[in-house]
């Protein structure tokens, strides 16, 4: 099922061509991700002091349109293929209705003390599906 | 040929796993891609007055393992692809003689006012060349 | 009357001490008046198009103590003084109910149309009463 | 003594009024304090290691116009008061000769083991003198 979080653009996330610059989308992209974590009763915070992490090894970003400042966007996050150690995300931007960016993102699952890569959790498992 | 700029992580990019986060990357290809082209005797500023602008339209990054504030950090930029209006560059970031992570960036040439995609500009692709 | 507006800590604001990097701080200032703004009917999109801005010209911020990600904040706003092309705003950053930061920022209302000064606009003088 | 740092504004650090986002100022400063210390011999990473770290208590910012993404700028770092656990160090944003910002910030000595206030360490009072 697909998640979509309202956003308000940063002011200062516009540039002077007077649209988002690009790196605020990978920004986005992991607030976005934690909202819909937390509307599954999930934080990141609490995961984290229980041992589960997870970091980015890939990220594929699509734009077709800028949004600005004042415009109406919104994120849909929506979990795709969920693998033992890793599981891909994938990121619609909106603007009202428009789709005006596309992303997918690769995340691997790992300790929290640095031991490296583990299974994915089961609770973050079922958060997925 | 390939450019390789020496980088410094600035304190507040690394997040609390103590390294940079990855929306950071994008904002350093995008510095990175300005010093290529100041070196090639190019200003974005300045081409921008001229009409000379690009765009972002795709990004794929892969991380192989993070950087900290403190290491000794490089990116190197090597156009690839050029074609009629569009062109691709190659990003690699190095920690001392290793690669952390690899990038590929297409960039869509426009012109300043707004009117959309034009020919990358012959000093622009001389630049690329 | 002061106005409150609970606050996410992003995670990448958190720096590798693990508290927000300071520098953030005014960035939640900026979205935290436009949010005072915008609940008293205001859009500082709309002013700016009617040629209503304003800038700063002076900050004073002090730190009680760090916020971090998973903490619960909310940001107060309280406009201060009032003069002829320039207004106060004092901000106070909440941990639950604690007050970990307090900031004042001096604001000089500008036209849109880079022609510098002018008198602050009805509708900011009445917002901000 | 003063230590000018050169300074090259970031494209993403200009806004859609095109002037340098008013948080940009506290991360500058930063990275100029940064680059302060690593000309006096001090690497902030050793130190913090070695259990000397110090962050900010209060800012104050004043500024007079702005700078621009392609502007030549260069950053001026003024150690002033020493205390036994405080110090403020002055900051002077330069456009070419013309000062464009000025700051005052007072810093906290404090230990890396979050034990909290510490005298300022003989390495550090001895670069700020």
């Amino acid at each position: 099922m697909t998640y979509v979080q309202p956003w308000q653009v940063r002011y200062y996330e516009a540039d002077q061509q007077g649209v988002v610059f690009n790196a605020w989308y990978l920004a986005w992209f992991d607030e976005a991700f934690t909202a819909f974590l937390r509307d599954k009763g999930l934080s990141v915070f609490e995961m984290a002091n229980q041992g589960i992490n997870f970091q980015l090894v890939h990220s594929e970003i699509d734009w077709i349109s800028g949004v600005r400042f004042g415009d109406e966007v919104s994120i849909a996050v929506q979990p795709a293929r969920i693998g033992t150690t890793s599981f891909d995300v994938h990121y619609t931007v909106l603007r009202e209705d428009l789709v005006t960016c596309t992303a997918k993102i690769v995340y691997v699952s790992i300790s929290s003390d640095g031991a490296g890569k583990q299974p994915v959790a089961p609770v973050l498992r079922k958060a997925l599906t």
